[in-house]
């Protein structure tokens, strides 16, 4: 199969993803099978709710996991990164049909959490929300 | 309050923003502030999930809502911004304490499924994973 | 405030306690408070992936915890039980409108379970589902 | 294969279920299978968070759902079924590993809002939380 489909398209060197690309592409794959029909806000919410779901499966059973995945296999990982993409494709899908600006919320979130927790406060249990 | 910590500044013109920016800014906050420490898998998908509850709460009582959150206010839709970044925020801090790279991952499976659903098939209701 | 309303009184004695009657007070407490029109499946479940969501808020920044949940407070403990029937009283509450029997359907799972699994097999990382 | 495991037999007349029966079942089953290694509270809950992915799932698509599930097929309504007793299986799971008495606390929280939400408030969006 050939993806001629223009939105489909890039090249393989490694590089930075911008959220509106991914934007971008996955509002060209919906429209172009008819799927943006069943792109209802509360639709993609339960679908990305699914996808949590998954990825939480693939950590259930396993006790803590260290950072960086000591021990996992690279099948393991692969398959983890691509349910965080599930996650992540879905969550960029919702914001697009609510038309908020992901990115832009994102940075205004970080901002927010940094006056919220000025570095000059001691540690805590508190984190980034 | 300023925010002198070089992590946390940027400039305010709308901008298109990288998964890999927003990577490194959390990065940061988080070592500023000594939370990393907390920072592993399975801390991080269950502060994940917590962020998709709150999310579900906004929707819970609305019924069905439309495409562009048809006669929500403005209070409501900055809301739903900051909830759908709170998921956003942690699942980056999730993939990156894994060592996997989110945004590769993400184009990666949006050519899967292009394989997987390709644009000659009838539509269906199947989705994009 | 007295509890005058039939279907919230319960003998203060330890009773091991029925789904049946759960679904009871759970229908009259929506009934006598008009909840109930915003009782529909979709809505009910969002609400249980919002009390899903404050469960996992009290394990986020634990780390492992042990069975028991030794060294929490009894604060902390009742907390939990609290997050706990949240999800259980949303559970109990959409079975109930999708005409399903939760108790039921319980015990066949344990059934089919049981004869997927059986007790000769060697235990592995499956699990009960 | 027969069930000869007393836990695992049942009448199948339909009959009031229990949650402390349930918890016993539940108990006896991971025993018999040395599953109880694996029943830390945060295993238990990342696997519940699994089945609500799953339960999810069933509705991602369908838009608005009515009470009664119009329309469903009988398979998809043992489907839901087997979803829903798998959320409570792990919860009643979750509760046992963290010494709770689950039945209780739903009781106990189903008075808690009666005092919270008098019945002669008018009904408002606020749920049974």
């Amino acid at each position: 199969m050939e993806n001629s489909h223009a939105g489909e398209k890039f090249p393989t060197r490694a590089k930075d993803v911008s959220l509106l690309e991914l934007r971008q592409r996955l509002a060209e794959f919906a429209c172009a099978r008819g799927w943006d029909r069943y792109h209802s806000p509360r639709n993609l919410l339960l679908a990305l709710v699914g996808e949590v779901g998954e990825l939480s499966e693939i950590f259930q059973w396993k006790g803590e996991v260290g950072r960086g995945l000591p021990n996992w296999t690279s099948h393991d990982k692969e398959h983890l990164a691509e349910e965080l993409s599930d996650v992540l494709l879905y969550l960029i899908q919702l914001a697009d049909v609510c038309d908020l600006d992901l990115g832009q919320a994102a940075l205004s979130k970080i901002i927010k959490n940094a006056a919220k927790y000025p570095v000059t406060v001691p540690p805590s249990h508190a984190a980034t929300d």
